[in-house]
């Protein structure tokens, strides 16, 4: 069945709003042009942001499938918007770090951009109340939230991903620094990726200028947004021959 | 060679005196009356308090070498000294909760005293600086402080310590909540347990009151110290049939 509009509302995030469709294992999803910050105390508009965020994040994947990950992705609708496999997400963060940046820089007190290797992963609880804390497998574990075997899928998963990602990055002239995932179950109790992949989740470099191109310069207030988002999207187009 | 007397003072900590000793191998600890909580800031003396904390830990090491574990014990001088095996102390604290408390609640908003099945095995990075941030294996490997198989090897030390603690204080009319140890290497660059294990560095609750015998009574001015450090010292000691 070829969905062609959304269904009802079933949930409005900070970035997206997640509709269902015909199809009762399929949503759609459609971003917004909000950006937030500190757990979305600081938020704003930019024009044409939501479709800037969702073309990256539509490429990329398009490659992780293409290059056999599973993903929750199934078709683009148009700029804003895309069709995905209905997920139960679950409520964790899965982080992987190229180099020391944010969080990790004030947690151990190490230098900005330090190399980590290998590269460091890390679990977050997503918790509003709690302020998304660190969270690790055993305590996963025991919160019910994961199981062992699947809190290490994703980490698996994630590291496989970063590979991946690091390397089109690099093709295209960009470090990735570090990235930001959310898993959830398919109706075969698989645990896929879901989410969004845009620089609202992840820290990307101009590999040239060591210019940020990615949420960073809306948390700092140093940066042109849209530009960078605008150069990302530019510099994949061109890497992966898309118009 | 019998170890009679303190050498030159090495270092001294918040509650113990580390002095060297005749033979390069060994160290002879001293522990003090101080006791202090949220990091140092608060900081009193208790009389009695070191004997009372260093013969708890001396019977449980003894206890822990009986049963087949490998720890830093060697032997116990009078009340408040022992001589250990000297370590290179990693800044690394392994906790293992068999109930929610302290930290684990605040972080996770969970009830006090929620059973955790099973345990959950954290670690935690000794940085003052830092304020003893939580940190998780890939992260201790990524900062070259543990490799992912010390990290595991202190791990299934810290889980199988406290199976044996746990029961130990069971048999004792005594529920173990959670417990804090260090680790270190030896000459063979083997993982030992050190420092102490007291009830500075664990919860302990009178099974048939629930009352706190632990330190927890001080960092919340709710109770005697010395009453619950003596009762747990009495316990242990008609438990393994001591004067
Ligand atoms: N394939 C999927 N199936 C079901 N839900 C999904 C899927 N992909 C993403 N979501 C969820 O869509 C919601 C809306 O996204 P958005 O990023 O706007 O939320 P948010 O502001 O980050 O808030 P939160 O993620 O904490 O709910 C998120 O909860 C996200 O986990
Ligand atoms: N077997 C051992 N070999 C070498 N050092 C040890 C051994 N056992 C314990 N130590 C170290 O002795 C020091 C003094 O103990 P104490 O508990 O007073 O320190 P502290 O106030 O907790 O401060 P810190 O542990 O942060 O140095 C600690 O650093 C501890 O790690
Ligand atoms: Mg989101
Ligand atoms: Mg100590």
């Amino acid at each position: 069945m070829k969905i062609t509009k959304p269904g009802q509302k079933m949930a409005e995030g900070k970035t997206k709003v997640v509709y269902a469709t015909e199809d009762p294992n399929l949503l759609w999803l459609h971003s917004k042009d909000q950006v937030t910050a500190l757990n979305g105390k600081k938020h704003d508009d930019f024009a044409n942001k939501g479709a800037l965020a969702n073309q990256i994040s539509t490429l990329l994947f398009q490659y992780l499938n293409d290059q056999g990950f599973q993903t929750h992705f199934v078709e683009q609708i148009n700029a804003t918007d895309d069709v995905v496999q209905k997920l139960t997400m679950l409520p964790v963060e899965v982080v992987v770090r190229n180099r020391a940046a944010g969080h990790f820089v004030i947690r151990f007190g190490v230098e900005n951009l330090q190399p980590l290797n290998p590269p460091v992963q890390e679990f977050y609880y997503k918790s509003d109340q709690q302020d998304d804390p660190m969270i690790n497998p055993s305590q996963l574990e025991a919160l019910q939230i994961a199981t062992p075997e699947e809190s290490q899928a994703m980490e698996a998963q994630a590291r496989a991903l970063t590979k991946a990602l690091t390397n089109l990055f690099a093709q295209s002239g960009m470090q990735l620094v570090d990235i930001k995932y959310e898993f959830g179950r398919n109706q075969q109790g698989e645990l896929i990726l879901g989410d969004e992949l845009s620089p609202d989740n992840m820290r990307i470099i101009d590999q040239a200028t060591g210019q940020s191109l990615d949420k960073d310069v809306y948390r700092h207030d140093n940066g042109d947004l849209q530009h960078g988002y605008q150069t990302v999207l530019d510099r994949l187009r061109a890497q992966l021959g898309e118009a």
